[in-house]
């Protein structure tokens, strides 16, 4: 039997009542079709199976290995490359295998990329705010009306409220999302169809528009989400082994863990009962101790001791789940402190498996 | 054949003259044994034998797997794992397959692990001001003289001055790295052995206390060393297909390469002849057009033109090399504009290939 401390490190850790506490809060108040779960944060289709377990049997992805993956694992009933492309040759063959795929258009040219790459299905992608695809919303009718012409079927719009999910103001998130919905709502009365898809894991609560939602980052959580105070709980860690602690009187100490196991762009992971100093490419140096302001609960059930030793484990909570599971080839699953399996991280990169 | 603009995006495309340059210049500094190229920059061994194609034969590395993979390749000849490890076996299975197997020891628990591993070799490591591994230098004498009495050979000493090479006022860098080394010759005084391994590519001529540099990001280089005047060009960079271009009059425009591309503890990339405004999980949002204040020439040879379209292809140049390359699979090895090879980057992860 395998324990936690049993790990090679670093490792990703999985806490499965967690993950399945998380699916289960979110199925519930989005049953089914009513949530579209985005693979793009775990990229893991054992993770994704879970998700069916709980009902949900249409999926998002963000890049076409994804897709791929999803099909190839049984899982493509229904998947949306919620993302533009310009060559949808790969999506074609997917769906040419039987699974059904709808890609997100919001230009003359992605809609020509996917009627000659065979992909018969699309969604509208309208602009709601976040400064990133989407056509105008006073565009999206002309574009459906043009992708039909190409011999597609339009299946509805999709928006994503990006600039207002992760704002820890409630009432500020509420009222952005409604802006960005009322611009979307529009949009679909143009376009028509059946989907309305739209949302994240920020506004799971607060987005009666959208009738799926594509949330990814509840599954699991990190410490930016985290600050949101969603009933969410953080369900992952990565274990690092300390490897060497400072000279006398210095204080700080080195764990195995560092730039190539987090993504960084929000910053630090966080140590709870501890904190990190910083990053290098295989190192996190950190001091053992909280800020005297800070008494919030570990988010994890573990925190650090006030001497940390080589050799000791200690737990880092990711500040952002999407770009940390995409360093690492593998989740191990824990029970408790028991690991009772092993995940393959199976949809990294962007390329087909060769 | 194919040429960079065929490929499927995002790619890592390696410029091979520039490497070949970049590679020629250092072995005209520190031919042979006096270089001990860092294989973490790159973690791939088709690189790495480019390296030994200017005459190095002795490497270093970040992790056991790099270690592992080093010697699969039939680079073993003297392998260093620059890095602290609480479980030494599978560098003892890499040495016992005749590979020369070196580890770095800062402690008595190390040692330990080194000994019990079947490891043969250490360098003891001393801190020299960068708050990460290493022993203090008074305390060098002692541990390698534990390291003997454990029947370890003790080649020599190693203390990087990470904490130094990175500075751009080279005046400053070159006091910090006499400070540090110093240090490291005093405690190598202490210790013995014929190695005194140090320095980076910051230093890289700067360290005459050093017998041989690990030097890694001279290869390939990035945005943050090419603030520090060095003669290495940059090597390589992302290429992103350009999927959506903004409403009018919004001005910006989205490529299709993002946090799971690039390495973020820098950073943004920087995008020749215009400017980043973020990144997303699978995405860049770009404006063109340089700041008023930027003259500088583009550091490969392309730049954005100043109405990007759907479907044009970008280069995105990132701020840190080595977390970067861990995301991706494969480079792509470019001749001019055309692809004449396809290196895997094989050495990522830490758990053995399986």
């Amino acid at each position: 039997m395998t324990r936690i401390e049993d790990l090679p490190t670093p490792a990703l850790v999985l806490d499965a009542a967690r993950l399945e506490a998380n699916l289960a809060t979110m199925a519930k108040a989005h049953p089914g079709a009513a949530l579209r779960p985005h693979v793009k944060a775990h990229k893991c289709t054992a993770l994704a199976r879970r998700q069916a377990a709980q009902g949900h049997r249409s999926f998002c992805a963000a890049t076409i290995r994804e897709i791929e993956g999803m099909a190839e694992a049984g899982l493509g009933d229904d998947l949306l490359l919620a993302n533009e492309v310009l060559d949808a040759t790969r999506l074609g063959a997917v769906a040419a295998t039987g699974a059904r795929v709808t890609v997100a258009v919001d230009s003359d040219e992605t809609i020509a990329a996917a009627a000659k790459g065979g992909v018969g299905e699309v969604l509208i992608d309208v602009n709601v705010g976040l400064p990133r695809c989407g056509c105008a919303p006073d565009d999206a009718g002309r574009l459906a009306e043009r992708a039909r012409a190409a011999g597609l079927v339009v299946r509805g719009v999709m928006g994503y409220e990006g600039h207002v999910v992760g704002n820890p103001d409630r009432a500020a998130r509420e009222a952005g999302c409604r802006a960005s919905m009322e611009q979307l709502v529009a949009a679909h009365a143009d376009v028509g169809g059946e989907v309305i898809s739209a949302g994240g894991t920020g506004t799971w609560d607060c987005n009666p528009w959208a009738n799926e939602i594509q949330a990814g980052s509840y599954a699991l959580m990190d410490t930016a989400y985290a600050t949101l105070d969603l009933p969410f709980e953080q369900a992952f860690f990565v274990l690092s082994t300390v490897v060497s602690v400072a000279p006398a009187g210095a204080g700080y100490a080195i764990g195995d863990a560092g730039l190539k196991a987090f993504g960084m762009d929000h910053g630090n992971p966080a140590l709870p009962g501890g904190r990190v100093l910083f990053c290098s490419d295989e190192h996190v140096t950190f001091v053992p101790g909280r800020a005297e302001d800070d008494t919030a609960p570990s988010p994890i059930d573990w925190e650090l001791g006030a001497k940390p030793a080589v050799g000791d484990r200690i737990r880092l909570v990711p500040a952002h789940v999407d770009p940390t599971l995409a360093y690492h080839d593998r989740l191990y699953v824990a029970d408790g402190e028991e690991i009772v399996d092993e995940w393959a991280i199976d949809l990294r990169g962007w390329t087909a498996a060769d």
